[in-house]
C-alpha cells in the first residue's frame, strides 16, 4: 500500500474507542465503497464540531449553554445526579428513572493517573451545591473501585451539608443468574437484603 | 437529547462495520472530548474522497490507476491472486506470501442476494485472463460456502485454459490445537493430510 492518505486515516480511526487497527481498516474501506457515506460523515462532523457545546453548569453537551436539562423548569431542581460521563447521562435519560438534574464529572479521582478534583469538574459541583436550593444529591458513578472512591471523596466534603446525600443501589441485575454473578455482586447483594413484606 | 447534529453523527456511525448504537455513542463522545481529532478527521476523509482511485485494472485501490501493484515491474505479472475484497489484499501483502498480481472480486457469488458475475468485477477478471500472458491464477477467496461457490464457478469458466488454475491449502491454522478444531477443518484437515517426509 503506497496510499498514505488511506493509513492516515486508518490510523486516526484506529484512535477511537471499540475500534483497533483491523476494524479500523474494514471501517475504511466500508467507506469507500458506501461513498456517498463520507461527504454525510464530513458534513455531520463539521456540524457538530461548530455546534456543540460544554454546557457551563452541569458538563452536558448540547447546541446551548446551559444546557437543555438544565433549562428545563419541568425538572426538578432540587435534586442533583453525579455521574462519571456524559454517556451515563444518557442511559439514565433512557431508562426515564430520574427528573432532576445531572452533574457530569468527567472522569473519576485517580492517584495512579495523577487526577485529584481539580482535574474534573468537581469544584463546580461544591460551587452548585453552595448556590443552590438543593435537597438530595444522588451520586451515580459506577461500582468501580475508582468510582466508589470518588463517590466516597464527594460524600465526604457534603458532610454537615443540608441536603441528603445518596446513591444508587447495588446488588443483582434485573434478569441476572445467581449462578453466573461474580461473587462482589453476590456478597454485596447479601449484605443489602431487604425485607418482603408479607403482609399486603 | 435536543442535539439533532449528535444524534445523526452517532447513527452515520452506527452504520459503520464493527460499530453499533452503543459504541458509535462512545465513538462521538471520545471524539467530543479530543477535540483536535475532529479536524484530522475531517482533513483525511476529504483526502481520502478527493484522491483515492479504484484500479482499472485489479479492483485494488490506490491513488494511481492502474494501481501501484500492477504498474511494479517487479512483481510477477503471469501470476494472479483471485481475492473477495481488498481487505484480503492487504492481508496477504503483509504476509509477503506472494508476489504476482492481484484481482479483487469484491465480493462473492449468491444466489440469495442476486449477485452474479456481473455484479462482481468477474467479467473483467475474463478479459485479462484473455489478454495476458497468465500462468497461473490462485483462486484465494474465503473458506466459506460463498467463497468456495465462487472459486468453483471461475475455475469451471478456465476449464481448458493454458493456464494452472490453483486454490489456497485448506487445513489446520498454524498455531491451532486441534481440540478446538470446528469438526469442519479437521475432517478437511484429514482428507488433505500429506506424507512426511522420513528419509532426508
Amino acid at each position: 500500500m503506497s496510499t498514505s492518505s488511506l493509513n492516515e486515516l486508518i490510523n486516526l480511526f484506529a484512535k477511537l474507542p471499540s475500534l483497533g487497527p483491523r476494524s479500523a481498516r474494514r471501517v475504511v474501506l466500508y467507506l469507500l465503497k458506501k461513498k456517498n457515506l463520507i461527504p454525510q460523515i464530513l458534513e455531520s462532523l463539521s456540524d457538530v464540531q461548530s455546534n456543540i457545546k460544554l454546557c457551563e453548569n452541569c458538563g452536558n453537551i448540547d447546541v446551548i449553554s446551559p444546557c437543555g436539562i438544565c433549562t428545563n423548569v419541568k425538572r426538578q431542581a432540587d435534586k442533583i445526579c453525579i455521574i462519571e460521563d456524559i454517556a451515563d447521562l444518557w442511559a439514565i435519560e433512557k431508562s426515564n428513572a430520574f427528573d432532576g438534574l445531572y452533574h457530569v464529572l468527567g472522569g473519576v479521582l485517580s492517584a495512579i493517573d495523577g487526577i485529584g478534583p481539580e482535574e474534573l469538574n468537581i469544584p463546580k459541583l461544591f460551587s452548585r451545591l453552595k448556590d443552590g436550593n438543593i435537597k438530595e444529591i444522588i451520586i451515580a458513578t459506577n461500582a468501580t473501585i475508582e468510582g466508589q472512591i470518588t463517590a466516597q471523596y464527594i460524600a465526604d466534603q457534603c458532610d454537615k451539608s443540608d441536603f441528603l446525600v445518596t446513591r444508587l443501589a447495588q446488588g443483582m441485575p434485573m434478569g441476572s443468574e445467581l449462578e453466573i454473578l461474580d461473587y462482589n455482586t453476590l456478597s454485596t447483594a447479601f449484605k443489602s437484603r431487604s425485607k418482603i413484606n408479607t403482609n399486603p
